[in-house]
């Protein structure tokens, strides 16, 4: 049905001309588009109005001629659906006024029916549907439980989110009581966006290089797992651990189909943490969308050659930066859409 | 002629009874002395002040014992003596009203009489060294020439420094050239600090990790390695390159006697990566140091077997966050100092 299915193809390992590309946050600030529906629309109004989550959903697929869309949301809806109060300060990132500071306050952390709370996603999911008319896939997503239980913990965003970190050991007890909440939730919210109709799910697990190896061993590796086992079944998964090298290998055996890498692990030592069977997304380091066209095109084409045509995904280390230009996004998305393999062409001739 | 010369022993992979112990940041915000000086004097007075300098470097001495004394000073002090302008604002970091935007601005950064500019550091290490009084060898420090880079670029911290990466990658040619000062300037500077008396030096790549395994290798590494082997023939170099697990192993062969690694890679990989000629030091989360005294006795001991006693000074993987309690800070030095391995036991019986 879809007229390009790319994506889903990269994700199943089967052959393709070229790897599919999209950016994350595409659906975003650098889209001057984009800023003049954030001048008019706060940010919960545009996450919970159907028609402006298509709207925006469908900007980078309409303008950028991205190979999948990805649905305009945020990861801290689902805190919002579990009894918490959030806030988004323009330009200056998520506030929550009642952070989980003790152990006793994950007491009010509850599991919501995410068909109440969080229907208006779902009816997003419907409406985006509608207007991408078959062009590309919809990539439904949320955020990983240990990501979102640092923003429970610090209550904003932060450059290492340590108070997380010394709570999960401080109380390790009350810190996997909550992942459990958070994992039994997200699980629910990802299948119902699958009943929705996305065509597969990417979990960002933001945080996850903060904890370390050992960290990550106890605090976000068994909860990712757990996500990948029960959605595997429905849709192919995307999970993306930034900044966690270290738990690289460990993911490759989720059931997850593939693994989304930033820009501080090279291609082939990806390729050789994960093994043959799993499809890697990533991984240009969003900075390069910064520079000029002539450099942005050498560094794509290279990492695309490092890469290899199969089992991959194109996409940047990690979200699109805000003053991105957007002739800058587009030359990135073409330079992979041109891509004729070396390797291909001469078998060609 | 020291007390305490543990820490130069393990620096020179010479036996020792129990590894040493410091932290980075010791002489800093979290020392309720410190907060009563930094009411009193502003930042560069503290910086400036040979008296206070002295002071402040042997509070954490005094009060916690640990086993080397590092200079209080600030790595943007370099900045400073090469023309820019710096402030620094309580509690909201650096500030550089004017940032290098272009090739261009470069021609602006001279390289400058480090003993004429930086004379107050020199000054600043002997009132220390008397002030010590040989309990305990003093650490010297700079910057690294890209994270200092990173400060001239953003013009403040940042949680990525997007802008330094986009502009090595755009103006590689004004990148180097501006890398080359910083280590000119960082050569001279560290040298006149030996001259003063420092037993060895550190030099801080705080955020190394940003740049990924290709930017490190690019702009990072080659000005590491020239630090380390212009300073190793004076006095026991460590280079630190906070988040950059992938630059290990080439540091390994720079020079330098000892590599700081942060909580994201593991004392087993880090050793792996390192081979066994050279001194590791760390590498404890800081978030640890923000629970209570048997989690940070257990994570302790735990990082001390992982590393074993030769060629190791226990250390946090950053800096001690400003929040931790100083009876924490002391558990964890009392930890390493008690510290008996289960090895020499078993030897002596």
């Amino acid at each position: 049905m879809l007229h390009n299915d790319l994506l889903l193809r990269a994700l199943q390992g089967e052959p393709v001309g070229r790897p599919p590309v999209w950016m994350m946050r595409q659906a975003g600030r650098f889209l001057p588009s984009y800023q003049r529906l954030r001048e008019k629309y706060d940010f919960f109004t545009r996450c919970q109005t159907p028609e402006l989550v298509a709207e925006i959903t469908c900007l980078p697929v309409d303008e950028l001629g991205v190979d999948a869309a990805i649905l305009f949301s945020d990861i801290l809806v689902v805190l919002q659906a579990m009894g918490v109060e959030v806030h988004m300060q323009e330009g200056r990132g998520p506030w929550l006024p009642h952070p989980v500071e003790r152990p006793a306050d994950v007491d009010r952390i509850h599991i919501p029916d995410v068909h109440a709370t969080l229907g208006y996603v779902f009816q997003g999911i419907t409406a985006t549907l509608e207007k991408l008319n078959q062009r590309v896939p919809l990539i439904g997503f949320a955020g990983a439980p240990w990501t979102l239980l640092c923003y429970l913990i610090e209550g904003k965003g932060s450059t290492g989110f340590e108070k997380a970190r010394a709570f999960c050991y401080h109380y390790p007890e009350a810190a996997h009581h909550l992942l459990e909440k958070l994992t039994h939730t997200t699980i629910a919210y990802l299948q119902e966006q699958v009943k929705a109709g996305v065509h597969c799910v990417q979990v960002f697990d933001s945080w996850a290089g903060w904890l370390g190896p050992e960290g990550f061993q106890l605090f976000a590796l068994p909860y990712l797992q757990q996500i990948a086992t029960a959605l595997s079944p429905c849709c192919p998964v995307i999970l993306f651990p930034k900044g966690a090298t270290f738990g690289l290998s460990a993911l490759a055996d989720s059931g997850a189909r593939a693994i989304g890498i930033d820009w501080t692990v090279s291609p082939a030592q990806a390729r050789a943490l994960v093994g043959h069977g799993i499809t890697l997304q990533g991984n240009l380091d969003p900075a390069i969308l910064l520079t000029d066209v002539n450099t942005i095109r050498r560094h794509t084409l290279r990492m695309m050659e490092q890469f290899g045509i199969r089992h991959y995904i194109a996409n940047l280390g990690h979200g699109i930066l805000p003053q991105t230009p957007v002739a800058y996004a587009r030359a990135f998305v073409q330079t992979v859409q041109q891509y004729t393999p070396a390797q291909q062409l001469s078998t060609k001739s």
